[in-house]
């Protein structure tokens, strides 16, 4: 695929986006008492949000690609935890922060393993959904969902993963 | 202090100050196996890095600053820490990653606990380093200092932080 028919986003851009879904999630009946940002995605997005929320942020790394070829993994592979996660996580609204909703599958085992410590709701946030067939679902529970922006499936650029950050722009 | 007086930097400088720092590593003889980022303010830096580097981040959260006040607290609180950290640290090259060193107590703080885990060696990288009298130091065995910008004791606005990202970037 050509630079041209890629989706580029400014970092402006979606500091706009990240602040107008906290003013959604601020006018829902939600009201999360924690960030747990899926990283690395959900880093930038997820410290933008903290500006606006004023939560604070735990990070699970979740590796679902190959680093080598950029082809997924058979399953995610978990780069790091939250330690002592029972005491931090049970009894907790979390607001689960991705930059994309793309096969589902990232989300859905986060999801999974983040339930099993009990938290009182579990409400997701990303920048975007892809317009795809799913191979992942969200499991039940799972009655909120924030997204910035519905996309086709396209491949989005993102500022953080541009090597020279004037030509991303000018793709913009 | 009004607006004006503040430093105010844009996402794309920073970028760019992120890669120019990624060179630097790079034509050093330092070859870092992980980064590690302070949480909050590494994020952003830390995931534009990778984006260079390409080696995975651990995140560790510290609060230092009280939400309330914005005052400093007697100690850092842990937010997170990284999980099975003797195994996972241990003997490796660490790059630690915070947006500022301020009064280097944070980095102190920081890279004394990660000492315990006996890592191969340990850099510090820092968008800011603010020329003033520190409280905290570096503790031995610490050699290497990347920093992108030597500045004033003054306030520096960061993007991330900006209500309103137009009205930053009209201050830059």
């Amino acid at each position: 695929m050509s630079d041209t028919q890629k989706y580029h986003i400014t970092y402006n851009s979606i500091h706009k986006t990240v602040k107008r879904l906290a003013r959604e999630v601020e006018s829902s009946d939600f009201d999360p008492d924690v960030t747990v940002a899926i990283g690395t995605g959900g880093f930038i997005p997820a410290r933008i949000l903290k500006t606006f929320l004023k939560k604070p942020i735990f990070t699970v790394g979740i590796k679902y690609y190959n680093d080598e070829d950029n082809k997924p993994r058979d399953k995610p592979q978990t780069i790091q935890w939250i330690d002592e996660v029972e005491k931090k996580l049970a009894g907790k609204r979390i607001l689960l922060v991705d930059e994309v909703d793309d096969s589902r599958t990232t989300l859905e085992y986060c999801l999974k393993e983040l339930l099993r410590h009990k938290p009182k709701e579990i409400a997701v946030m990303v920048l975007h959904n892809k317009r795809k067939t799913k191979r992942g679902s969200f499991p039940r529970g799972i009655r909120r969902y924030f997204v910035g922006e519905e996309v086709d499936d396209t491949w989005i650029c993102y500022p953080w993963d541009a090597v020279d950050i004037d030509h991303h722009d000018r793709m913009v």
